[in-house]
């Protein structure tokens, strides 16, 4: 038999998910503890920050997306595994507008859930290494520019919504052939780690309707 | 000497682009009123819609977008013509928070605004029409991937800010090169004019945090 805490926290991540899906990552978060059943005392002692109810929310899509580039890394062809995790990734985010915007902002004192984005980062750097190697990605394409893709994914879906689910699709089949070799002319430079870093911890805290 | 309605008129449509272009078209009117040192109800008398304020703020870089295809349609080189016009409209984009707004949604109430947007976009159909022709653009290349680039931008622009304010630049140049004809693969379909009528109506009226 589970405890009332234990019951409690089930539904408040329950809750958390949903609320974020709907309204985005800075939905108040009195309508979490409204939809869980709970008083606002109770979500705050048990996730006294907004960054632990969303590592917490999104748990299982963050291991999902970490275990994704290990797949892909199975793949004995380079430039397939690594189109499908470009695919993948995006779908995920297109599937889910809570997601969305956690592939795109960072959450650094939730620890355990930033660890499995850096497996996932240090997998795609090894991903991005074969397909330039053996499997004709341009060797000017930098992992900045899936935190770029996904930016620019985050808008298409925010923007198109119900009304065209399925034009993220296009945007990605657009990119992915801008990724390949035989294509490339020179590029604008890519944004540096340290820049798109920053970037992901302002719009952490950009927007905050409430504390947490 | 103009008169206090003129004056009044003048501040509060100086007071919305500042707002817009600082905290989104859905920043809060009475923030807008406040800024231009007028009461809410003058604000409301002068512009009872939000539509018809945004369109005030915006008439000038809506024109001046408007203006661009006729410009880019005076080149002499389809293609330079074409991408230079990417650049531009999505470098409008990066310059003012408000106006990346503006170029994904839609007001149908300005009316004056919205013909503006129609003769952009006739100009830019004319001008994909001559870059397919002669000027090495895919011949799948729909005008509704502008606006899906808009929309991808949109989301780079916000999500990058101050911290990679050139991050936009590099999506752009992906996605020039991913619409030249040499690089042409099979894509997924574009979105339809419809759907993307829909989903610029629908982020109009999304979020609003407050009548007008």
């Amino acid at each position: 038999v589970r405890s009332d805490a234990e019951r409690n926290r089930t539904r408040i991540v329950s809750a958390a998910r949903d609320v974020f899906s709907e309204h985005g990552l800075d939905a108040p978060l009195t309508e979490v503890a409204r939809r869980a059943g709970v008083g606002p005392a109770t979500l705050y002692r048990r996730f006294p920050t907004r960054d632990a109810l969303v590592a917490a929310a999104f748990e299982d899509p963050m291991a999902a997306y970490a275990d994704a580039v290990d797949a892909a890394l199975g793949d004995d062809d380079p430039w397939r595994g690594f189109c499908g995790y470009v695919v993948t990734v995006c779908g995920m985010q297109a599937a889910d507008r809570g997601f969305t915007e956690v592939l795109i902002r960072t959450f650094p004192s939730a620890t355990a859930f930033e660890a499995e984005r850096e497996r996932a980062y240090d997998g795609f750097v090894e991903l991005v290494r074969r397909a330039q190697h053996h499997g004709g990605l341009r060797a000017d394409f930098s992992p900045e520019d899936l935190v770029l893709l996904l930016m620019a994914n985050a808008g298409v879906v925010a923007a198109t919504g119900d009304a065209a689910p399925d034009a993220w699709r296009r945007l990605v089949g657009y990119m992915i052939q801008a990724f390949r070799t035989d294509t490339a002319e020179p590029l604008p430079p890519a944004p540096s780690p340290r820049a798109m870093y920053r970037a992901m911890v302002r719009l952490r805290t950009a927007g905050r309707a409430d504390t947490g």
